[in-house]
């Protein structure tokens, strides 16, 4: 069998089998594996410090997850950092060190290297995390990998505890991203397309570091980022929590912006646009209304919780009737 | 300019000054940076902890570090682990937490895939570290991304600190894994050389975790891990402390088996084959007699430092004559 047929979450969930760690593995370590693999980062806590520390990883491949020729270099390091500290952000923690990998064919130009790193030192000094280090390879296809380490005090918010009930949220606008690389598209890169707010979104996402951290203190235990757009992953948040979801199309919230370049197509594009690195989350209403007010402005509640098939979401309109999904998400290997 | 042009060494040089953290961030973060980007692993300590945190990457790509129509999937698992480890245990500690990236082309075989991760289970075990979460994404060349975090009890060994009058010593025999991968280059993969001793330490390569922590705790200051070959890495070491050194040829340690199998070229692969994931150190005399009695077997002292052009090593053989340097290390990028 080839991995192409199982599809990429089948083969996530064989490889957190062939990962599971023996009980003794476990007891032996100095420190506590309090969230595993399979949400937005690990978490260890260790005898000797309040705080736990998280830990993750994100892949950038050329001619997969961008465009060697179009994505600019300085863009596609903030944008590596960028989806990292997200996964940091989701589990209402802080970005602290990152280690680099490279892969470069051996004709890349120094000066596309040197702006890379350029756009990761400015998201780094935004979020105050730092690169410590990381490795450097020849590699026919270029590709980039973060791995980035963070700390939350308390537990860190995690997929898995989503009840029916609670109410589901977001912490700001969807489907900039995917409107902003629908117009790069459309009309090719240029000085006038460079200053529309949804190109910018999609070259510059800023992760919502703050607002994990206000849910967290606000006391919501459940949430994940939006990465791979809002219909797919909340849909990822309730397979992990046993449960299923109901949202409200004229709930999901979107800049003006979106709405007035693609009058006919951006509530798609909120659904099911990827890489706005909105944090998705969960509460009981008693919680949620606590954590709306201390959210920075953008977030809104979009639908509620419920028992039934795990995983399901059904996208509902304005009239309560179930809306035709007119989209999928992203699948790593399918072919 | 291309990146080929730097070579390797000539990029990370650069990297490392656009990676220059400003004072203000050092300042701001809940850590302290007490190694950073240039040696095995980088260093962190924080505030709560008593230990020193060590974090490192290695990456493996086809066609480029592995073969993946020779390389078994087992075997690539236990060394893409084995590598990082080795730069954990050349710190003076013990492996911990592991972050898997997988690039893979679709048509990938899952039994390939499982059989990765068995290998890498297999080491990870014997050497009590887990894997705690990673990053699968699809990619035209196949690679492997190791991100592994350890821990080491007061300061870590680190390469900027050897010193003229230092004596240079190595945990263990040199050129066995590049004679092991010789003889299947020669013979081909079979029964009977699957059960040479110097193929399993190609395939199998233990990294010296217990070597290293008896060095820190005798008071070692100065080491590094053998990657790219001993006197390559060795001038690495050098280079970053400011200081030339001398090795006798006639004491560098090999395998019987080696001098067997290559009676001619033995001390070529000794001095220039990499990937033994041995100890290179250095030490003062009386510390490094003291560091040889708590050192498992197979080490030996093999030369001495001294001042003179920083990072030039000089091999002499027995009547105490240079020899000529028949090899050269591994550039990623040299063309």
């Amino acid at each position: 069998m080839r991995i192409s047929d199982l599809g990429e979450f089948g083969l996530i969930d064989l490889v957190r089998q062939w990962t599971q760690p023996d009980q003794s593995a476990t007891d032996a370590a100095a420190y506590r594996l309090t969230v595993a693999n399979g949400d937005d980062a690990a978490a260890l806590t260790f005898p000797a410090g309040p705080l736990t520390r998280l830990y993750t990883t994100d892949t950038m491949v050329a001619g997969v997850h961008f465009t060697a020729g179009t994505t600019p270099w300085r863009d596609l390091g903030w944008k590596a950092i960028a989806s990292n500290i997200s996964d940091v952000a989701a589990m209402g923690g802080e970005p602290e060190a990152a280690l680099v990998t490279l892969g470069l064919p051996p004709d890349t130009p120094v000066a596309g290297v040197e702006q890379l790193y350029a756009g990761m030192m400015e998201i780094c000094r935004q979020f105050g995390a730092q690169i410590i280090g990381g490795d450097m390879v020849r590699s026919p296809v270029a590709f980039i990998t973060v791995a980035l380490t963070g700390a939350c005090s308390g537990s860190p918010m995690v997929r898995t505890v989503a009840q029916p009930g609670h109410v589901v949220a977001v912490t700001g606008p969807l489907g900039s991203s995917a409107g902003g690389l629908r117009q790069l598209l459309e009309t090719g890169a240029g000085e006038s397309i460079d200053e529309s707010e949804l190109v910018q979104q999609h070259r510059r996402p800023l992760p919502h570091v703050a607002a994990g951290q206000a849910l967290a203190a606000a006391g919501v235990r459940s949430a994940m980022d939006v990465s791979d757009g809002l219909a797919d992953d909340l849909a990822k948040l309730c397979a992990a929590s046993g449960v299923s979801a109901e949202i409200y199309a004229n709930k999901v919230p979107a800049l003006s912006a979106l709405k007035t370049a693609f009058p006919d197509d951006w509530l798609d594009l909120a659904l099911y646009g990827g890489e706005d690195y909105v944090l998705l989350f969960t509460a009981p209403a008693d919680i949620m209304d606590a954590a709306m007010t201390r959210l920075p402005p953008g977030g809104a509640v979009i639908g509620e919780v419920k028992a039934g098939e795990p995983g399901s979401v059904l996208v509902l309109d304005g009239q309560g009737s179930p809306r035709l999904r007119a989209g999928a998400g992203w699948d790593h290997f399918a072919a």
